[in-house]
């Protein structure tokens, strides 16, 4: 689909990234530990990343008249959280590659990995509670605190996907307690660091939507993306039985034949690409492809509704123009 | 070695572990979450285990004019975070048993219990964050984020010996990293939560002392303690090839011959019981049992005389009694 930005996105993007890891950058060289757990702890990190968090966090604190400099700390924190979310992870899923790059566990043994997600779980909030005054820190440490419960409940769901995801419905809690919660708490810690508690329940809505819609697209990258630019290697998802919107919507609505194929190559580790794209063919004919993206573009056009409620500005612009990235960057 | 209690210590500590107990259950009864994720991170921590950082967290609070009640919250974070530490901790060391029972992954399986460790972790900060005003959250946060940096460095050193514990010097920062800060850091939230930050150096430094103390009992315990006792199989510490300071003075003492007959043994996990007690008689006859325990003394002696700056009251007292207990009890 066609778009066009308000801002220039690109470069403002580019700019605030540039923010986020020049601050992660000077985090890092302040902290003293046994060199490996620094290089496994900072790997991931350092690999590069989109930076979504702590810029919807800095965007939002600009929204709502604060300053982007001291969302900062707030900003590296929950990017620190999410690469901790993202070591545990590779973990769990037995994942090789993130970002174009071998995992951490891959690199430095699954101990490693394992104490360096820990190690930047700690750092959140220790950044955290030395960056803001009492009552910020309280309400940063309060929102990312539930965020980290939220995410763990959503993991523990999709690691156990025949017990708990059993239908769209499951789905969609599950992708609210592990992706969407952490964009919503991004969103609302940008509310915080601004001082404007009163438009925390917007907020958090708007964050809630984007977090949902980015989920989708996160899916529908993994099966229709590109490997280079996703840095995972075509098929992934499917050969590790990720269950997805549009692969439950396919169980949902396959006919008998089709289900049989699906369920026969799905989640099977050594299907062949050949296998793959006959499961892909199978999603698409089914409708789901269109389905999973016409939720996720009604999520947006809301999200973005949401936003119309502040006076415009530059950050409202931007927040907007960031709504459609997600949803429309590559599928 | 005989000592006696100045208070009526046994009966003391179990009313100050049923507070403690009581209040982890009616936390853990308010959370929801997924079955499996609910049973696997509170299996260990219902598994019962002396709730040691609460009591002096809360025994801390008293003895500085604050009440009981106020610490619990504070308690019970500590303690979730210890066994948060404990799980992970675990599967690291690949430990089938503690506390008498299987260990969390043994029973759930590596990922849930990696991701059980997760989810207790966020509820520490999540406790903090709802049960405090502003500045003791933020002190409470300061305090505990550090101990767990902290105690990832110390746990990233425990599973490279080889690379950072070649000495009794290494293994001495490595205990205090490990195991010591966060004893130390349950000493200090007790007196944040008593608003007494005039006295947090001292119980700082009382904490640290008793918290290196604890490790060497531990590591004693490992080495000599009743299976029955220590719910831990005989030799698994030696098996594990787990340095510790008797350990450590016995590679700086042994004769050839004994240090031979010590490699060849230690860090080997199909070591017959035979052989354990071989490896136990040289790590006796080098002195290094006499070595370490005089430390461990000297330790509880300098914490016992920190507690005499305070006027005598029965916290007082008892916190000598639990130095006693710590360092007296089956070594």
């Amino acid at each position: 689909m066609k778009y066009e930005f308000k801002t220039d996105f690109n470069r403002i993007t580019i700019n605030l990234r540039n923010i986020v890891n020049q601050a992660i950058s000077d985090y890092i060289q302040g902290v003293k530990a046994p060199s490996k757990l620094l290089d496994a702890s900072f790997h991931l990190i350092k690999s590069g990343g989109k930076r979504i968090r702590p810029i919807i966090l800095m965007e939002v604190t600009e929204l709502l008249g604060g300053s982007i400099e001291e969302a900062i700390p707030a900003g590296i924190s929950v990017e620190f959280l999410h690469n901790f979310t993202l070591i545990h992870d590779d973990i769990m899923d037995r994942d090789e590659f993130r970002r174009g790059v071998k995992t951490t566990h891959v690199l430095y043994g699954d101990s490693m990995a394992l104490l360096a997600g820990d190690f930047l779980f700690s750092i959140v909030f220790n950044i955290l509670s030395k960056s803001y005054d009492d009552e910020k820190t309280k309400e940063l440490v309060k929102i990312f605190s539930w965020a980290s419960m939220e995410i763990c409940k959503g993991q523990a769901m999709d690691i156990e996907p025949d017990i708990y995801i059993k239908s769209v419905e499951d789905y969609l809690e599950m992708i609210y307690l592990k992706t969407a919660s952490l964009i919503e708490a991004s969103a609302v810690a940008g509310a915080i660091v601004a001082d404007a508690y009163e438009y925390s329940e917007v907020i958090k809505s708007f964050g809630r939507k984007i977090g949902i819609a980015f989920q989708i697209a996160d899916d529908l990258l993994g099966i229709l993306g590109d490997p280079k630019k996703t840095g995972k290697p075509v098929g992934n998802d499917i050969r590790n039985g990720k269950k997805t919107l549009p692969v439950l919507y396919t169980f949902e609505h396959a006919d008998k034949d089709q289900l049989a194929e699906f369920k026969r190559i799905f989640g099977s580790p050594k299907a062949s690409d050949e296998e793959i794209n006959h499961v892909v063919d199978i999603i698409k004919s089914v409708g789901a492809i269109d389905y999973s993206r016409d939720y996720m573009y009604k999520l947006a056009d809301e999200a973005i509704q949401l936003l119309k409620s502040f006076p415009s500005s530059k950050a409202r612009d931007y927040l907007e123009d960031l709504v459609r990235f997600i949803v429309y960057r590559e599928v």
